[in-house]
């Protein structure tokens, strides 16, 4: 059984990591979504409510689990047996450091197989960075984050389109 | 009438800046330089001396106003009915981010239309952050910032070329 | 009046360049397409018939016109007195190439000023040379050049979609 | 049964092209190795050879065959039913070519996926026009491509490492 | 005589980072290892400890000696007289500004000349903030770090590949 | 004594190249430049009149010489004994290839080392090819290759910003 894990901080999951998701798991007989826990960050949404958007969000594909880590990816996947790494690409500038962090990832675990996916270019330009700084002011999510998560975000931070917490000059 | 917006942090202003500042207001009926206020870092120059630093260096510009705000880009040029939003850009590095934020802005506000001068070569090594550096530790910044910008970089920050300053061994 | 100068082989014209060309006829008083004749290589279509092509796909804008050129784009804008040339960048694969032009054009004629709009997003992957291979080997390119250009690859190579051109193993 | 299709010219076939293939067939559960035929290009060797050279290369691997094709990889994988195409990516310039690419391939058929394993370090700087270099010049293969394909360039094309054909100031 | 500076963090020094100093030093009649030491940052390894390590490392080289410095480099480099930079470049993504960061150096103290050698392919997945990673998280650094300073990480931070340490799911 | 080869196809020299040239003339005991002979390829200049323009351009530097090699550069410097190859980097898009190409040249004559200088800011928008054509159409040249090729392409090709000459619409 090929088993691959797509992992991220998915702080929050948005629409460009649920299509990669999707048609990951149509390539592997298994997809472990990966939640990677960095205890030095504040995330803008814990641990627990980051597994659940994401359970919610794929109970739709029978092969998809997730789960969450800390510390070394290749340490995870060592233990775990864990063998392909699922990567969506967005860009040129990611493409170096995925490199890099392949080549050292190989080094530490030779049985390690990263597996790239392009991704879908009407969401190439969508990052949970810029999302974090769309929900810290104000603004309209609806088509960069699937259905729950803009839901989740509307009850933790207000209503996330909300024009009187918009910037003003 | 067509407006462009300039916006950027610019503490300080270089002569890149003014570059970029003077071959825009030739571009477009009036020409706003915005300067985004970021209340979580801490500027080398307060929001009121940076405007006044390019309010100076702009005067012999007719159609060139200067704003400040806070929050996101697009939220604060739909506000005031901008469309346009000039960029300097320096180099390779630049482009990929610039392509991936102007669009999401389309995404968040459609009429945006991101105008694009690239920087004249001989500016093209100057960044605020390595101004910053330099201000930090001295260094001459004659050739890097405006006349005015200078001199209030060396009233602020003391002599910028004072050798006594300079890091030693 | 600003006057701009979108130059390029448009060999054919795509929904990309169709896409620029509106964008820009807003920004500008005036923009001129400005057909490269390059005698060196064998065009798909000739300059009289992407000439028509154009002419037909943007008479629903008042203010460009339709030009052809040889030989160094600067000489071209010098005689013409024209001063800003039109560029849509697709991705960061060009712009080092862009930005090298861009500074020898300005040696050779200080007056000229680029800019550069983004190629919309949903544009970004369509080139001319790609869609030249397409016209070669059939494919459908319906989504990818103008009505207009459509029709006319249709007429002068056949059937662009025809199964019975297409590739076999 | 998830197949892939590994297209490429393999003029000739590099040890970089056989650890993709190798890594590739564990990933999928058949592996076809594609040979485009560019008939406006001579190679340096047929596409009999070319097959050959390949199959001996891969006869360790169960679930690898090879096939070759002419004009759109798109209209080649439709008429099969392939859906996954495999690439191996060298190295940062690549990848944009390759985005837009795969961008253009899945307009033209949306049900293809493409998915991208990073060449292994050491065989990084290998590519086949480099080789086509050395071959034609003289100079020793023996690292950069699998034993057979050695053999081969040296039965063709003389002593690969023969001194005496060697470049002369 | 020729005399280089090559000046970096050294938090750890890595092979990569050894590499260039024997190659360095045979370009130049003598090689200045210059650590940064930045006041602003807790680094891994004290200045004292990154010296020892380094020197330790070299000892094999007659033309090589370790000092450190603060703030700006051209400033340490004009008051010693030296004029060659050397440094390593791992990948394009480092390129951009190596690039921009030697022109301001120029612009600052005209004589200086930045000399670059590329980092071997076997190193050149090799970062320190990596490496920085993998100690905090445990994980084998032999093949990534010269031998004397992976004994002092397994002094200073425990056994590097712990099993017991490492990361858990 | 350590001597270095910069290799080329200066057809024609421009002073981007005599700029490596001082600088590198400089730091080696002894420079070799290096024209590569291309026999497939009908250059501007002959290989003779390259060596005359280098020859007479690099006259007051004492310990530059020049010459000219087919074929594989590896071969060659193995050939003369020659270790360090001298290189001008202009730009990010170059920098891939240029690894690629260390790389493998590493790999044919492993004692190779290749050294590299950044093209002065100035000299960054030059590139042989750009000069080509606007050799073909006329243009002004003076500030782009050094007095002596100036004189050359006038010469040999007319005057070279003759106006007559020129592009027209």
């Amino acid at each position: 059984m090929r088993i691959a894990v797509y992992p991220g901080s998915f702080d929050p999951m948005t629409k460009g990591h649920l299509d990669i998701i999707e048609r990951g798991s149509k390539m592997f007989d298994k997809l472990v979504v990966a939640i990677l826990v960095n205890s030095s960050k504040t995330p803008c949404f814990t641990t627990l409510e980051r597994m659940e958007m994401i359970e919610e969000s794929v109970k739709h594909l029978d092969n998809v689990q997730v789960e969450h880590f800390e510390g070394l990816l290749v340490h995870y996947m060592e233990k775990n047996n864990y063998k392909y790494v699922l990567r969506g690409l967005r860009a040129l500038a990611d493409f170096e450091n995925e490199f890099q962090m392949a080549s050292m990832n190989k080094k530490l675990y030779p049985e390690i197989e990263v597996v790239i996916l392009m991704t879908n270019i009407k969401y190439s330009f969508i990052s949970s960075t810029l999302i974090r700084e769309i929900i810290k002011f104000g603004g309209d999510l609806k088509d960069m984050v699937p259905e729950l998560v803009y839901k989740k975000i509307d009850q933790k931070y207000g209503r996330v389109n909300d024009e009187d917490n918009s910037a003003v000059k």
